[in-house]
């Protein structure tokens, strides 16, 4: 894998990294100095951060370096979107061990240049920070313009609205079970040969669990079209869901039929997840799908309706058809995560 | 230490964090959304982040949580402030192992608060992510208003120019020394109690270490009263300097005079430093004083003079007097940790 960052040293190792990194049609002043400047053009700027940290947020023997930077890329684009906003810039904070061979940290380079070229393109690294660590960390900061639209929150969904998403269900959950299931060694351990013989016999599960594509180009789309409410699907359909139903104070009903196509369209693409599909659509994490809320009428392309919202105000719950879905899902990595690496 | 985080889980824990932190006046949206929306009047905004990790970057033995609070809050501040631009907001990425006592966050919560409220009153956190990881680490990311001038770059000296500063010189480098001296077990590791003892009876030079207050509200007077170039001195005085000196293809020289008088006032303040004073106020790193330039006239209060720009732009330097100052300086964090926490 070549040289280390204790070899090549910190500045050698900027040197490398820059000219890698997407650049930034926002930016008006780069990497180099104490701070960068970014244009906000309608005086204000939506900004959300996020960490994927080496153990509960990914397996190294799982996840390319070029997988890492996508995904951190993505994960951060879906956040701004789902404001309804246009995502313009990124600084990412990364800290790797002294053993880690210079060559993953340009892999994450890559990683975030094609992830934003992929999904946002204009949009770029315009600075960072490089520093030594225990376990490889990614933290993205991201930025989106509004363009003088109001931001798109969780909490505008009305009674009557339509609830509608843009991007995978399903998909992400279902191939880290597979991962989990069969890109193990015997003692549960990931391995990274069994992990390549899975992710090539289920490229696009895993693909959307390592490296997501998110519609985030259908975020502004969606606010100009009316969307009431709007967030990612980062834990899963429902709790995601329940997050947008208590934010609105109001209640989401799951379309059954909608739920039973999603599912059906899921063991379409691979029959592997078998009579587990339900489950992933509905409780599955990390597609960072864009969920929204609409008002009656027509919904805005790329936007499929999965339900509605009802006045249920006293008690915001999610229900698949009339049934309450009480099953949490999503990841809290402080009840999560047992500490393991791999 | 009371429960901890694997025993409070992420969702209760962020709810006794948000309370603590402090507000940013320029917040329009603030947490709980996909993003958080900041204002940024004049259409563009300064952005800066920087990672502290366990063990590189700080020892829990030496630091309080809300010293680390501080110190995450004073660095970022002071890399805005750098660039003449009034810090508005903050967003902290943080991750900790699962045993973290729920008590250190909220100290670290307290300290970006107090660090806010000392140096950057109205500037807040609007924002951020909590994570699990091997090595407690805090990612701050911090936004700047230019108020409608332009940035104070690196690279703006010019021949002629003074070199001036405001803030400390010398001392966090100094309390370091003292802490590696003093603070540490028989075997090397840094030690609580015997930190505890050098920090009471070196308190300013302890502090300007572990919890550095920064003069960041003369960044501002420093870009109005005509400032060429800025940086602020996280890595050393000398090493800084050349920084500036590259970028603006100049060298810049150092009155020895005025080095002789900052390592005086630094053994009247502690007679601790002895004879290493000098040595401390050229390459002591992580004062984070503010360094720049200004055409010949006075200087914005708050600021000294310490040196010139000459026009020495084939070969910049940084001389003390008329004697190149070789040494390097600085941290280097891929050649300079040894993997060891505590």
């Amino acid at each position: 894998m070549g040289p280390t960052l204790a070899e090549v040293g910190e500045g050698e190792t900027l040197k490398r990294i820059f000219p890698r990194l997407p650049h930034a049609d926002a930016e008006l002043l780069g990497p180099g100095d104490d701070s960068a400047v970014v244009a906000a053009p309608d005086g204000r700027f939506a900004v959300t951060t996020d960490l994927m940290v080496h153990g509960p947020d990914f397996r190294s023997a799982w996840s390319s370096a070029h997988d890492l930077g996508v995904k951190a890329a993505m994960t951060n684009l879906a956040d701004v979107a789902a404001m309804g906003a246009r995502p313009t810039a990124l600084v990412v904070a990364l800290a790797a061990p002294l053993d880690t061979p210079v060559d993953v940290l340009l892999g994450i380079a890559d990683g975030l240049r094609d992830g934003c070229g992929l999904a946002a393109p204009g949009c770029g690294v315009v600075g960072g920070d490089l520093s030594a660590s225990p376990a490889l960390m990614i933290a993205v900061t991201a930025f989106g313009d509004l363009e003088g639209r109001a931001p798109v929150t969780r909490s505008g969904a009305r009674p009557g609205d339509q609830l509608a998403v843009a991007g995978d269900l399903g998909r992400a959950g279902a191939g880290l079970w597979l991962l989990f299931r069969d890109g193990v060694a015997a003692d549960g351990t990931p391995d990274a040969a069994r992990a390549g013989e899975v992710r090539a016999a289920h490229p696009e599960l895993v693909a959307a669990q390592l490296a997501p594509v998110v519609p985030i180009a259908l975020g502004v789309p969606a606010a100009l079209g009316g969307a009431t409410a709007m967030l990612d699907v980062s834990d899963g359909l429902v709790l995601d869901a329940r997050r947008l139903a208590v934010a609105s104070g109001c209640s989401v009903e799951l379309d059954p039929a909608a739920v039973d196509l999603e599912a059906r369209a899921l063991v379409a693409l691979d029959p592997a997840v078998g009579d587990r599909a339900a489950s992933f659509v509905l409780a599955g994490g990390e597609d960072h799908a864009l969920l929204a809320t609409f008002p009656p009428g027509p919904l805005p392309e790329g936007f499929r309706r999965i339900g509605a919202v009802l006045d249920r105000s006293a008690a915001p719950e999610v229900l698949v058809g009339a049934t309450p879905y009480a099953e949490l899902g999503g990841w809290d990595p402080y009840a999560g995560w047992t500490g393991a690496a791999g």
